[in-house]
């Protein structure tokens, strides 16, 4: 079958009606999206585009952010970024501050908040306007140049981030945080108002399904090695505690946020993002999980 | 470069001289095994067989064990089984009991200690004689009838054995074990003495790299389905508490065990299987986890 | 007031009808129990025996029994018996595993589940028969020969006994159980069992309400500091993760037993049982508690 | 033998130089203090003033406020406070935040950090000038118009107070915390600079061992009720998680602070305060908990 006949069968299987999730509530701004929103593209090397629904409006990216960050991070320290955060799956709630007292600071990976949170720290020290430096890079591998922050979000997670304020003096105190709270949290909130469609997460993440190279102009942008392991991490971390879950039913590298967008890659063969508000209890978009396992059922593929 | 080369730069590399960890103590009989053996076998799906060192040589297999009985189990119950154990990393040491506590005594996967445990009741719910029908099973996928139980080092674990006698008397506490205790832990400490040679375990596995079905005479023997998700559970849990490292660096689905032994594949072109039983902190092994590493380096692909 | 008034005040506002909880049911026998049993007797040092109620009705001590093996054990083995258990509270459930890994299997204090374990061990360590000597000690201490066991209970713990076997068999592996599971199963399922009525456990527990001393006769039996000491285990540890409500709202060194007794002592001026059936979330008599509160708010005096 | 002659002993037979434990370094200001200083108080109700060494030495009294600013908000909002704060031990280092996690932002007790940010949350939330009416409270009780904080210490606390500023942050996203995060650091790291000395510590104290009447004049300042749980609370959970031992090897109620002073009373009898600022590994005064094991040895008594 190809791609968009199975993309249409997707929209047509799947409803907003039978979820039994909710819109994210805890920033204000991402509850008042309208929790009907559906969309879906599918960007495969070989033979181009495909999409359904909503999959060229603008939706907060939130944590799917945490993956430009950290490709940024890598770039600036290389190997020495390990040393200041694991690669180790949570297994627990995405905002758990219990293992940072056991581990002495060091989150389990890049992709908790507060793995996140000293990814922005780093940012923040070697960068002189990350918020600017972020900015380009999005815009750069995605090829659109007016992909940029929603300040309406961004001022809304300021004002209800305690659990973030709590993370970031927590390991500060712990000695894994250098740069002032303030300027660290702006960065974060900025970078998780990110507003992206569809469309534009699957042009980005072609980066990672390419091997690190833009397929547009054939830049390369990231070594093979590094997009591997990020890759990798995406596996066994992007999906807070229902990592293996996504891992099982998908079988796709993927990172999630919880504006309800999804984007997953197959590597040499596609990249893929969805968008449904609606979450499940672990956080994650419960039709874009879904969608995803339909996806990879229907093209009869996953990595594994 | 070809397989055989790659083995033969992985042999010279490689040498126990320069590991820093030590032979597993825990059971005594694993405590007598010579720490200088070192051997590999490499099954390619299209170009056959590649071997280094002691690739003939059987050890005691032990949680790789718990990738067959899972398969049993699966084919068993079908989707039920997943009522009884979890699909998620653990996020903790390998014989962990914290986790049961907060989560009703459904064990995180089924590759901890708990979660093999409860598989291992469930076979010895469903079937007459569960240490013959394993035997069978893995000598029917390696095609080699004389695979067989060490049954000294199966009594020296059981000598030993208290922390999974606590483990099952606790799971018992909390409702999900529903046989007698010495039942299935001697099925346990048999599995766990399964003795296989790195080439009898890169056989065995060539199943799980193939699909499904058996490459010697392309009988079907388990869905694509059940394999992906096997795979995709070797991916994320396969490695105790050290699964994301094995992701991030080798970027395999695999299983280890404290007999030193790890197995891989990379599904559509191989399975591989190492032996070295020095074991780093993590209890893996250490020296196997460097060659599986410099495998993928060398071929240029994981599956990320 | 005097005290017999004070009882019967108590007994005319208390009543099992007003109660939220339920009797014990893990253990099959105690769940037989008569929910409307209420008795309670008091024994003062200097002015003599007041009771109501089911006050000479034996019942199940269950963890009371802890203090009389934690006296054997003092006497045994003196200050190196700190060694092997802790004297913290433990701030978790009372058959919480989860601490003793991160302590490397010493329990936080001789009143948890895991403590009397280990105690138990102590005393199948250094006693020919710890079963006849708990008896022999628990008769002198009362006055009364015909204390026993009641076998019923003892076989009924037994068979639903799954948690303290994972506890102990736990315990083994981490290196601070020195006997064969069984016989320390057998002599703790025992001393559970004791049965014993409010005006047997007052008498019995004058020992530590008056100094160490028998006050029938004026023998000796406990040094003063460890009187002291083991008044003091009782105030902070002797109900389970409640004991700092019983601190705060009664005031007084005790113990409770999931039978349905709690004992208390107030130094050199008496000691009080109380017993009814009915247990509150946490694992402690209802009526119970409010008994004792009643008791220190109508004297008009706690320790404090 | 009397209490001069008793404390006498303690400063002849306990010397700095056989400590092996540190004076507090996290709070630049308290690693400045002189570890040789040793002073202590005991004030009898009955025969009055006993002292030896730098026992008139004002120091930071660190934890030790959290008794006054407990007792304050008690008479603010009565038995309505414990729906924000538990009574419980917490058998936890003194600033968790796991507990937190699992306990939806109710602190485990007042005296561990959590709770008594929770507790400076209300007295913020109650009182017009709470740092004003603290000093006032403090003053009345201790008869001593000049006690004052230490301005230098309560700045040097806020320049490192990462894991407080974590634990009210956090504890507002769990919706226990009423009041802006600046406003209550602001009071709390001003109540833990309060500088006093062993005279008026022990001066303050005897309200507690006077039933909440002041000696010195005859008012009835707290509730005898009030009293006895502050007393209770004291017992319990008075030494972070080495209260079991304090109680154990003491036998009083009492209050440590990383400052190196602990007060400790019994009911009816004396108030006692000591201090030296060299602490154990649990972070309470190492010749401070020695000398009051010496004092309720010597004395003969303890409140058990």
């Amino acid at each position: 079958m190809e791609y968009q006949k199975i993309l249409n069968t997707i929209q047509e299987e799947l409803s907003y009606r039978n979820t039994t999730g909710k819109v994210a509530s805890y920033i204000p701004e991402l509850a008042k999206v309208d929790p009907k929103k559906f969309g879906m593209h599918l960007y495969c090397r070989d033979s181009g585009h495909y999409s359904i629904g909503d999959s060229k409006e603008k939706f907060s990216i939130q944590s799917i952010s945490k993956v430009f960050t950290l490709t940024m991070a890598m770039q600036l320290l290389g190997e020495s970024l390990w040393e200041r955060v694991d690669v180790e799956p949570s297994g627990d709630p995405f905002n758990s501050l219990t293992q940072l007292e056991y581990e002495q600071g060091i989150p389990r990976n890049p992709f908790i908040n507060a793995g996140a949170l000293v990814i922005a720290d780093i940012l923040v020290s070697n960068l002189k306007n990350p918020k600017t430096d972020l900015l380009e890079f999005v815009r750069k591998i995605t090829g659109n140049q007016e992909i940029d922050y929603d300040l309406t979000v961004a001022t809304s997670e300021k004002s209800t981030g305690y659990r973030n304020y709590g993370l970031v003096n927590y390991m500060k105190a712990l000695g894994n945080i250098k740069n002032d709270v303030e300027p660290i949290l702006d960065f974060y909130f900025h970078q998780c108002s990110l507003a992206m469609s569809c469309e534009e997460l699957a042009n980005a993440f072609m980066l990672y399904a390419n091997g690190g190279i833009l397929l547009e102009n054939g830049e390369k942008i990231l070594s093979t090695k590094r997009v591997k392991r990020i890759n990798a991490l995406m596996q066994t971390c992007g999906f807070y505690d229902e990592a293996g879950e996504f891992s099982f039913e998908v079988g796709l590298p993927g990172k999630s946020g919880v504006g309800g967008g999804i984007v997953a890659i197959h590597p040499s063969k596609y990249s893929v993002a969805v968008w449904s508000p609606i979450l499940n209890p672990k956080g994650n978009s419960e039709l874009g999980m879904a969608a995803l396992e339909k996806l990879t059922t229907l093209t009869g593929f996953s990595i594994f």
